[in-house]
């Protein structure tokens, strides 16, 4: 067959090293930037969106520079703001005694759709994580020491996930907060609702069996 | 607990509806387009954007902005291109008797990093899938046929995936093709290298068994 090199399957010489155009090749190493996408994810969104979607690109495009441009720190509570105040920070209607700590923005959306409180948050933007050189200086800690001792503040309540990395945060605050006669607390630990225990881990039991109360 | 709303653990009435800013929001729905990004994952990429990664959002803005400005299709092979004849085509060292044709940029670049093949190539830009409304009309189907009809090609090698859509648009390429009087031809089916019978999926022993050849 006159089409292929003579006598060899696996001839690795004569491949072109980049047979992709300069700008897709650019365009699928940006997108290699992105959280949980590998090359593979990257050749597939960068085709997707040169081929199927070049609106939807234009939209991103447009989205990250905005963004970039807009989005800064809340000055009090450390969450993406696009005025110096946030919308929680600036209401008068939000009980300032109560400072709630959180890793995420996503965990405070979390919280406010539970509707079950009323307090201000302080936003970490992360947990202390020394294998992605997280340290207590990466976080806004500095910041949260700051807020607490001008404030108004008589109880934090200490909402970091409970995966080793939140608890290890949790307990690094409580070290430092030990000294403050500020309330330190934490939210309760035991079973979800609508939990099966067939299907509960030990360490959760563990909780439920421990914080048992009468009902 | 004053924080708390009063006597409700489960209230969905106070919750903000947008607690991030516009922007924040903008750039979630900006990147829930990308594919098989959902509202979790575009909501942790834009957190890591915004708090980790302010210059990769950066280069991924201008990755894209320059991606929609320079990347066309090559007017003869179909593939991205930044110039009006992408390199394979423009190539005198490339046997032109020989179409190969590939679904996708990925699929030619695998071709080309085994080195096998010295011939043409055609890029369809997808498969056939009418659940995604992806007939004839949106492949470069047309394009393909005016090329064969022009052209000096000799054999047609269709180089489609092994899946259903992929088998579909051969069998499509092929009823189109059989009037012509170009040798069609495709890929070889049977057991991949490495691979242990063991592991073998039942339509892979078939091929397998049916394909037989003396050693």
């Amino acid at each position: 067959m006159e089409c292929c090199l003579p006598g060899s399957t696996f001839h690795h010489l004569n491949y072109l090293d980049m047979p992709d155009p300069r700008s897709v090749e650019d365009l699928k190493n940006a997108l290699k930037r992105l959280p949980g996408v590998g090359p593979k994810s990257a050749q597939r969104m960068a085709f997707h969106l040169l081929e199927r979607d070049r609106k939807g690109a234009r939209q991103i495009e447009q989205a990250i520079g905005q963004a970039l441009t807009r989005v800064n720190h809340c000055v009090q509570c450390n969450n993406f703001c696009e005025t110096e105040l946030c919308e929680i920070c600036a209401s008068a209607s939000r009980n300032s005694q109560f400072l709630c700590v959180v890793e995420t923005p996503a965990d405070l959306e979390a919280i406010e759709q539970a509707g079950v409180y009323r307090g201000k948050y302080f936003v970490l933007m992360g947990h202390l994580s020394p294998l992605d050189d997280i340290g207590p200086d990466q976080l806004a800690i500095k910041e949260l020491m700051t807020l607490v001792s001008r404030n108004t503040v008589e109880e934090i309540i200490l909402a970091t996930n409970l995966t080793l990395e939140g608890q290890a945060t949790s307990d690094y605050l409580c070290e430092l907060l030990a000294e403050s006669q500020i309330q330190v607390t934490r939210l309760a630990r035991g079973m979800p609702m609508g939990s099966e225990l067939e299907y509960m881990d030990p360490g959760t039991l563990n909780q439920a069996f421990t914080n048992r109360s009468t009902p």
